[in-house]
């Protein structure tokens, strides 16, 4: 046995979230996608059975009270609240991340609209996922103001008295960079302007700390790191204090002070509920909710600390099996700025990954030369971490 | 056995649609509740467990490509299409009504500011079911139009050369009144204006015609006579003519032209996928495609007549056994504006309908005094409408 291979069995006897794994359903594959799509947790089929069968074939429409369905996007967003930093009440489960981005910036623009200095321009990630500076151009539209792509390092410096708002990535989908979002945060605010993040890659994975931070709205998807099934509902983060001032570009019934009061004028709910739009997904959602209860007693600082190790461990063994030039990790060494990810260049990497999926390691191709690979802290240990590295190598021998 | 007892059984003796029932899940309750949630159709427990266990569980990521997971929302939609009178390519699944409310009158909006005559005005139905009107006042400020309240028999009289869009319920959710759709869109068309329509409570229970009538744009829910489960995606009808001209505001990267390129500029892509936004809700989607399967082989013209005889039987019914004037229908007598329910308005309706429903009668109350009774086709037969009335007459007694 090699030496990488003994140090993996040590992590692995070390690691304190070992156990965690046993709540997933998983096989003999290395599973490295889950920054793409969550292992399915153990307690989600049983709990699907019983929401179709029993609360939908024999409540039927008793359980919108009966079964908690009505409540089911405050209730969720109170359990995804601890993981990303928010006190409760502050998050709501629905719609998909693209909507929740359309709301958040939409909100913002208006938000800063009210206090009255005319601000009319939008900073954006220039190296976001599509979605986001897609919706935020529809939102620059209909809003009436100009869309600034920028790299979040320049994000300081492109700061003026006419930014609205600035929509930021926490961690960078391709490459697993970590921005620096306290600091970016306070830049934002200090510019008189609103700082909406995108959560979509660090949620689960790492601490976040909206509450502490003083992030203003936050929006991200359930289905990578917090292992809600495919396509899941989205969430939405309004900070308690701008809550009042939250003015939705999609003001569905969901999200009225009375819902059942068929009123013909919209007045807004109070608090989380304001995010709300139309009838909430009640499948995928309590899909949702059952995957998140493998967090429970869970720190997520423990979380973190797994997902360094792994992703320390997997640039390890890559460096020590993979003939040094083959690849070129576009992942940042430092820490602080690194997400739960590691992306790598190669030439043929649409080929590679299908050569690794063959042999029974999953990451993803990512065009036109990016092989990612995600590292879930819940159910991924460091036995995979160097088996995958050593296929990889073996690959590109 | 009372004459309508008898009459019942003649009737559900010679219905050819009474199979249909077994398709469903359903207990001794009589559920006239399908407009607003509908009965579990047996199909979907064990497709789900499919769906959950081997197409998440086991595939993982694969299922995108090999459980077709990326072209669920226009496979489904062509199969919506046919009970709505659309050809293929022109319905995509997804999102809440809502959502799509927003979708379609922002894109009507802005196919009439294409046409050039400086069009701003947006006459929507005033009676309609309210999350519709709070979408359409945002879609009319976020576009610079005004928005007006009509009802729908004002509509032509109120269309002018400043109608951008007219937003009209099929089947009003309160009183069952059905609107004469070929008519008011060709007035709209006469004006030069855009037609979008609301199918939640026409479609499944009666034919719409979208494509020979010209309808330009339409949504609807799923989860009422379609069957779809608790907050089932809903879909949206972009006429095949317009698809070009369907200029989106919320432009996710699941409507892009090339959503895996990643690129940083919108295309949109052709066809019915150009109304999809982020990733779909799988769960809540694939349950919807099973609930559909009960439609195979189902001629809308036999539904629709199962569904005139058993509101006829139902208002024969209620005449005959509830004292004269405990009771006021609102819905009207003429199939021609009649949909598939049933609403009276009583004294005490919340009351008498907490009663009827622990008298196995199950019926939704809204405010302040309408008792609504729905009536899928596929599932309720004439003994039930019978006993129905006969408790209803008993609590009124």
């Amino acid at each position: 046995m090699s030496e990488l291979m003994t140090k993996a069995r040590q992590l692995d006897a070390a690691d304190e979230l070992a156990g965690l794994r046993a709540k997933f359903v998983l096989d003999e594959a290395v599973y490295l996608d889950g920054n793409s799509l969550g292992a399915l947790p153990a307690a989600v089929p049983g709990r699907m059975e019983d929401v179709v069968r029993r609360q939908w074939g024999a409540l039927r429409i008793r359980s919108w009270e009966e079964s908690g369905w009505w409540t089911a996007p405050e209730r969720i967003g109170d359990r995804i609240a601890p993981l990303v930093g928010a006190a409760p009440g502050q998050i709501v489960v629905g719609d998909s991340t693209s909507v929740n981005v359309f709301k958040a910036l939409v909100a913002a623009v208006r938000m800063a609209a009210g206090d009255g200095d005319g601000r009319d321009e939008i900073l954006i990630d220039a190296t976001t996922f599509p979605t986001d500076g897609y919706i935020a151009g529809s939102a620059a539209r209909m809003t009436g103001c100009t869309l600034r792509p920028v790299t979040p390092a320049q994000v300081p410096e492109a700061l003026t008295g006419r930014t609205a708002a600035v929509l930021l990535n926490h961690v960078d989908y391709r490459t697993g960079r970590l921005h620096d979002l306290p600091s970016l945060t306070a830049a934002v605010h200090e510019a008189g302007a609103y700082a909406v993040w995108d959560l979509c890659h660090s949620a689960g994975a790492l601490p976040v700390g909206l509450d502490e931070h003083g992030v203003d709205l936050a929006v991200g998807c359930t289905y990578k790191y917090l292992n809600g099934g495919p396509g899941s509902p989205a969430y939405l983060y309004v900070r308690r204090e701008l809550q009042d001032r939250f003015d939705s570009p999609l003001p569905g019934w969901n999200s009225h002070a009375e819902p059942f009061g068929m009123r013909p004028d919209y007045a807004p709910a109070a608090g989380a509920p304001r995010g709300r739009v139309g009838t909430p997904d009640i499948l995928s959602m309590l899909a949702l909710e059952a995957a998140l209860e493998v967090w429970d007693g869970v720190p997520i600082d423990a979380v973190r600390a797994k997902s360094l190790a792994l992703t320390d461990f997997f640039l390890e063994c890559v460096a020590a099996y993979v003939p040094e030039g083959a690849v070129e990790s576009l992942t940042p060494a430092a820490h602080a700025e690194r997400g739960s990810q590691v992306a790598v260049r190669c030439p043929d990497a649409g080929d590679v990954m299908k050569r690794l999926i063959e042999n029974g390691v999953v990451g993803d191709f990512r065009p036109p030369d990016v092989l990612r690979f995600g590292f879930t802290p819940l159910y991924v240990g460091f036995a995979d971490v160097e088996r995958a590295a050593r296929i990889l190598a073996g690959i590109l021998d």
